[in-house]
């Protein structure tokens, strides 16, 4: 699993987010951020961004977990539903595979602020070949 | 329209990304922002957050150009399909409202870089009234 | 929970699609549907339109089951993703709420042939006073 | 543009809903159908899953419209956001093509009930070869 961690340290948005790996398992990572100062919206929530950013990251690296070896994968769409505000943080984005495959993943990822759940995601991811 | 101005410089997210309000009509707003170093995927092209940040907030910020004052807008749900990579930048997030409402808005969003059109966006936007 | 199954007999779309309710408990409704000779596309399997309408709906009357008496609902916006044909019937679809709410319900829906998973299903309800 | 009325003709889900192709043209495809009676919800009006029904057809046509012979199109995810009853029909599904490709298309619909646009759908395409 260390490409999933080397992959995620080169994604500089993450660290701007302050977001990290909490973990990395067969379909199923873990990613958790703060609500940092620079990532609120106009009412010193966290914004709708950085919510679908550890979501959407949740659910991609998970389906990255299902690939062979020489491979990535990009995100293809994503959807997400808010259902409560971003409140405290740490925020814990939690991402699954639903249906792997070979020209398209669909996974899913819920993200939480303490024990309210937030929001649910649900997308495609595709696989890339990188050389 | 200076509420959306005043609104949108208090989204400390939008600084962090170099974001910038470029048009502000009824039912129509444009974003731009920069692909700048600490917004990165893993192959230095603009990550999927900023895309989703800034289209996501033409939308928002397009319908709330069609609310009355003491009004702010939510996202209640927002799905992106990507289309190609953010790969020189500035981006150009371009929202527009489908469907005004009292209780729900209906907006998209495209967004482009340079000539390239590389995502679209389709949400809800729910009004909230503020004290 | 008899109004769930009122309001489901009057849907004339379910009795053409040869739908019924399976199960009905508060925030859980499953519909069942066998792929008929008219809901089929172009290779004989079921239609995305069969799968969208029971998964919908299982999704809509999930939602229904936690409103109070004199409210309906209806679907603001659904997403599906399709995961594998409806090839062999019935169809199950197995809808549940994710966020309940006065204003707005997000629900989800999962979707199978047998026991082959071929749907997720996620959105928006929005309740209506009836008179 | 044969192949587009030859596949249309042969999905039984289409003739059920009364569904007519109206209009074809490379990356544009229009779909008209009825509000028949067996095509309501439980107040009347034609239930979601028509408006599904020729909205995601028109979307998945404009697409095979600008794929190469001996190739379909199927359907891997669509969202539809539902603006307004489908209360008259005739119902009229506008497709168009976003963004083609080789692996995916990208593609909208707007759906109109006369002069009212009663939805918009946003999805994505996978080509398939047949034999």
């Amino acid at each position: 699993m260390q490409r999933i961690f080397d992959s995620f340290a080169r994604q500089s948005m993450m660290t701007t987010l302050g977001a990290s790996l909490a973990e990395v398992a067969s379909g199923h990572v873990v990613i958790e951020a703060p609500i940092l100062e620079t990532s609120q919206q106009q009412h010193g929530y966290g914004h709708a961004a950085l919510t679908f950013a550890i979501g959407d990251s949740a659910a991609g690296y998970a389906s990255l977990t299902m690939m062979e070896e020489g491979f990535e994968v990009l995100t293809a769409e994503m959807k997400v539903n808010l259902l409560a505000p971003a409140a405290q943080g740490p925020l814990r984005a939690v991402g699954r595979v639903i249906k792997p495959g070979r020209r398209l993943i669909v996974a899913q990822a819920d993200v939480f602020d303490g024990d309210t759940q937030i929001a649910v995601l649900q997308g495609t991811m595709v696989p890339v070949k990188v050389s």
